[in-house]
């Protein structure tokens, strides 16, 4: 995946899913590269951002709530969030939020 | 640090700033480490997540958009992103968002 999101101009939206991890794998990575997979099938995704290191950060765009919202919701998605609460993450927060402004390294914004 | 930040109820900001390094080390492990302690030293700030891992992905949180200009203009956090631009960044990105909604592992929200 690009490691820096190619996003649009704002406003659009970002969801940041902080997580901590068990000591589980039980097929957490190859969920983890499923969902990423799924989730840019999905109305309405812009892009997906991810790093771990202890804290994991994975940050997805979205063009509006509703898009999230649908993401949720859908089934094969709703399994992997039931498996991370019951056995993959020992903390986890997901934050929705409004992107307002954004620049890089070229000013381009 | 705290691995997941403890921010309280929504709305609050986030400032997403996703990078990629040079091979260029020259003091960045150090500065990233004073600019961690001086951030939490400003007026507004509510917490910081950070990972990389290829893609480094730091999320800081603050109270509103005063307190985010206010610390992009910092003096020595100035002189840290100027050095970002030349020498530690090959790219980077960096998004505000504000949050309007936040829930975990708990359900608490």
């Amino acid at each position: 995946m690009p490691m820096i999101a190619n996003t649009p101009k704002p406003p659009y939206y970002a969801v940041i899913f902080t997580s901590i991890r068990t000591d589980h794998d039980n097929g957490y990575n190859k969920m983890a590269d499923r969902m990423i997979e799924l989730a840019k099938q999905q109305s309405g995704f812009l892009g997906i951002e991810s790093a771990r290191e202890n804290t994991g950060i994975t940050v997805s765009y979205w063009t509006n709530l509703a898009s999230i919202h649908a993401w949720k919701a859908n089934a094969e998605h709703q399994r992997a969030q039931r498996k991370g609460r019951e056995e993959w993450y020992s903390n986890f927060r997901v934050r929705i939020s409004k992107v307002e402004h954004e620049y890089g390294m070229q000013h381009h914004t």
